[in-house]
């Protein structure tokens, strides 16, 4: 459906050619500064038309918040928000139309429904993450004044040509102490610093060769997003069903255009052998306890451990290319559906503030959950509870 | 949270040494026969000790149909089913107990509730599966008699082996069409003939060497699962944020030791250039669509299209291991956790029926909210729908 | 929260002075006819200053549908809706506002936020309920078209005075043909032939003194409003917790203002001995069965018995009055409230469409329940089911 | 569905002749004392067969606790439970199986699900009710733990005998002093003293007598329960939609049997005009607001505002008479459903811990969200925020 979270709840509506898009983000705590000021920031950097990477449309995104604040305040009730759209006439049939899109959602929807946006996918729409990026702007906020929480997503490879880490990874070891201390540091503006969002800039060099060649020969070409989360208490996910990587996962694969997740060692941790990818337990200066490694990715047992949670997503390549498709018409019939405008070579330098949002939204609901349970679960009385609940030794007989 | 699902939902109770496990099965559909009999043998393919690549307990788990049935007839009231524990004593405590079990949940555990239970991980506990198995058992049942629904998850790599079709897609190309065959035959039969639940006997025999291998040295190794869905209808999948691969990854995700889930080309898929990736449109013998490949997986834009759906699952070298480490007390000093007893060196082969389940309870309760939207759709008078909603011309001028 | 229902869900959001009030409505079964003339008549009963009897301000609330329909045509997508709010200026501060208002929502909301609305109440305002009434307009149209569902409310009592099948009610006994014979007619039309929307002549006339004496008075006065629904689906209501009469009672508590529920012999059918109050089985004209009498009030444990549904929400005397009072600053001193502008002494008139809308909301969100149970317990084979399953008698022997 | 709750999650399965009942209750904070001697009493007081004016069958209702605790002490995992049920045989054919039960489920099963227990309604079976109530034991020992939080129900009349409260109610006047001055002391125990459950021994008398004779004319008769909760925190509600009247309404009239609710003046409120209804706001001796009067019922805008809670829900007659009935069978023959054993001739006595369960877990389910917003709010760094969304006047000029 077009809500997601639990507490922290997020609904969104809107196509591309309809009045706009927009959404409410209900459970937002109260007393809390909020203008259109913290919110825009995010929306412009998922605008297209950008750079000349990204698709030459400049769609000025300029959002409006409705309802849920005063003087600036939150009030504790929802936000209602809202982007108009500047082009609202419904799509003009077209010679091409008869070609349901070769790996869009023309045809699912039709299916789906009994009826589709003219435009073509509706929903499936990029237009669609603007309420998820208005959503995740408000989270990101709270968690940062809240808990210091930094959400930082790159771009870590476009085709073949990836950042140095992964290609470690895939050699079967663990994650780099380079690597490690890399999400340690990156900021949002070390990641904007080139266009392509890579914040190697050996890398960032080659990615952008491959996007204009891509771009040259009107194809598109698929890239991953890779997301630190730093500062995240302890203790949020809620097992069974709702670990922390399963709603982080959740999250991910619903962006648009997204093929896959991992977090922590991910896929290649499978090649590591247990007793090196165990990640053991190390008193930290503050007394507590930290782990050595982090190919957990920050996550055991679906709870957070305090350590860094990372992940990466794959974006396949965009299926609207600029070159001739064969393929077949709504009745089958098989022919050449022609080239049409400019498009976006590779979605994943977009993506990047998209991913940052969803992280948000799950990391503030799971919060919110926690929250509950811990300010409940410290108003019950003092009980004796037995020392093995607890993981300490019995207190010695005398 | 403990429950998965809107509308067929799955709640399940239960730790290690607790008196049982159980699940709570809502929403199923009356007027199915089931008995313990439907859902006792995916049960049993989960459990440990059923060869000497898994772990030699033997769990023996039978399960009771509590309620919801009657003459072995669903009655559209919730099943609620059990399976007792055979160790139900709370684990006392033992010297190894100060050591927090390193990449375990015992830690988290501990932090998040601020009490664990004795054995550690509490929910973290491969028993809390056997809720999901059995929920799962009964949703592929009914998918099967319904709609010829069939899902097969079997062992694709195991460390560094790996079946052949992996090894090409890391090449970056699309799949072969020997692996897209293999998808739309194989059975669980087939996939049980050998221990290691590889259906390729010459990746079968490299892996057991493997397992023997990390099982002599006391170690363990991670393995990823692949998984189809044959048969599934078109049209399920609830856009925007429960695409059906973001339910599936949240699904998968939620299964204990998982680290990673890819659809279709997956994070291959990322090097594959649009206009080869793309899936073009055919005309099927039966006069609908299909496509010509199969890089989506069976789902675009969130939504099934009728195609194979096809996936893999992460899982990571099981934490608890038998060799000594070197890490923490929960108070923060370094020591050594010695070996205790023998355990799983890989979890993947057990893990199979696991993902069946999974699989199965997103795709049926997908199925209960897009037969709703149909068979309400359905009652509604027919309008004249502009013909660009519908993907046709517009009929010629006179 | 601010979303309610499950498969047809409505989300809203906006308070008195911010920018807009609007909703999300989420789940609408895609290729019906809807533009906003289907929606506006719902909104413009709701509104005040229709009459004397209601308060003078003028809100002239115009709706904008957002999204989720081209051509006219509902794409299955959420429809995004709003109005904006004319006033839009935080309120200012007055010396009345030292005084939170006596059973009214500040204080509440200040307690509960730690801030609240400078207008007061916030989201307890009553333009709150605007989204509402579009949400269940969708609803209404729907259930018209596919099932000729129809709900028609009106005002049964005002104060003390009543319509006579309330006073009979009250002396012990079932209700009469008489009224039961009115619900199977009565109109929205008829309804609104008079402004105080009861369709008793007599008792309307009492009525409008009534209000016009309170009016005069300064104060405020209560009332019932009496719903029916007709045509209702066999089968609707999910047991256990979510029994029609469960869901039903939560939405009209959760309208403003609104003190008790009651459905078919209501409070009054305690007093009823079992044998008179059960409803006997008949066969109806068409062979189905019905019942004789409806105390039942066309549900029985939980679900649809095909019945006319009818039940009675009570109105309490609105909060805010132009009379003096005397009660406590938000500090505890005791003083006067003193009077301010020119207030609805009555609500239970505009309270109508309310009540309408949020019955159609629980009927369209159990319908689409029960069509995802029934479509799919349709695709099963053929199973032989006992006799004493079905209620009919064994087979004879031979 | 049969799961209720968002945070504190009940969910239930069970019918009349299948294996047993039970619950899973998810969301319980961990760290609290739990033992079946906990959840027992309750059980036991809602067990018919106690005295000879409640259904003589003894049911022998002993709970197990399956999971979630350790050492007596919960871990914040899901509480399974269960209770066996004596009698498992799935009632045979009998001659009168052709008549569905006048104002029982029988039929509306049948149409709903094509296919109901040979036993009749199946989840409309008061033993159903057993999950509800020993989930709603776990709430209450949490809510008095932590808050002090004392729920007690009892029965307010039995047909047309009531206490002096509600003839003085049904006069158009604000409860009494007397009756308030009772809602705050009254205690399970002086509700127990009397087998009605009557807390006022006339009323009592009178009604014994009531229930003696109907349960000599083989009929039955219905009554309404009373329930107030005291000490509950301010600020409990979730507004728009979950205001704490609206889910406390959804949580009774879930119970089987009921036929309305209603809370502080309820219906009769309705004739009270609003200068008299409205309840002015008095310091309290701690400094805090109070209400001078209490027609709210402790809930104003949908939030607790501190005053005692308090509701009274209606029961009709029970359905199973042992008197003939003039019905039609299933077929839609006229014919007579002749007596049947031994039957509760009035239900009320029974549905006091069934309502004091409910409204338990309503007020734990809201109470840990309202803690999620506290908490979540705290951590927020203090702002300057305008006087007017505060309720202070501005600072003086200078």
């Amino acid at each position: 459906m077009s809500t997601f979270g639990k507490l922290f709840r997020v609904t969104t509506y809107g196509e591309s050619h309809c009045k706009g898009v927009g959404a409410i983000v209900d459970g937002v705590p109260p007393g809390m500064q909020l203008t259109e000021a913290d919110i825009q920031p995010q929306l412009t950097r998922r605008r297209p038309g950008q750079s000349k990477l990204t698709t030459p449309r400049d769609e000025k995104d300029q959002l409006t918040i409705m309802s849920g604040t005063e003087y600036g305040i939150t009030l504790g009730t929802p936000i209602g928000m809202q982007v108009a759209n500047l082009d609202q006439r419904p799509h003009d049939y077209g010679e091409m139309d008869v070609y349901p899109r070769p790996s869009h959602a023309d045809w699912t929807y039709l299916k789906k429904y009994g009826v589709k946006a003219s435009s073509g996918g509706g929903r499936a729409s990029a237009r669609e993450t603007i309420g998820r990026v208005a959503g995740g702007a408000i989270a990101q906020k709270y968690l940062k004044l809240a808990n210091n929480v930094e959400i930082v997503a790159f771009v870590s490879s476009v085709g073949k040509v990836a950042m140095p880490f992964i290609e470690q990874l895939e050699s079967g070891e663990s994650a780099s102490t380079d690597f490690l201390d890399m999400l340690d540091t990156i900021t949002q503006d070390e990641v904007d610093k080139d266009i392509t969002r890579c914040p190697d800039s050996a890398t960032a060099e080659k990615i952008k060769e491959v996007i204009m060649q891509k771009s040259a020969e009107k194809d598109s070409i698929g890239g991953t997003v890779t997301c630190v989360i730093r500062n995240c208490p302890v203790g949020l996910g809620e097992p069974c069903f709702d670990k922390l990587e399963a709603v982080l996962a959740h999250a991910m694969l619903s962006i648009p255009a997204t093929k896959g997740f991992e977090f922590g060692s991910g896929f290649q941790g499978t090649q590591i052998p247990g007793h090196l990818h165990n990640d053991a337990f190390v008193r930290k200066p503050d007394g507590s306890l930290g782990t050595k490694t982090n190919n957990s990715g920050g996550v055991q047992g679906g709870i957070t451990n305090g350590e860094n949670i990372y992940f990466r997503v794959a974006f396949k390549p965009a299926a609207t290319i600029s070159k001739d498709q064969e393929t077949s018409t709504y009745d089958g019939i098989w022919g050449t559906l022609a080239a049409k405008g400019r498009h976006d070579p590779c979605v994943a330098p977009r993506a990047v503030p998209i991913v940052e949002a969803m992280a948000a939204l799950v990391i503030m609901d799971t919060f919110l959950q926690q929250q509950a349970r811990q300010a409940s679960a410290a108003l019950l009385p003092k009980v004796d509870i037995h020392h093995s609940l607890l993981g300490v030794p019995p207190p010695a007989k005398q």
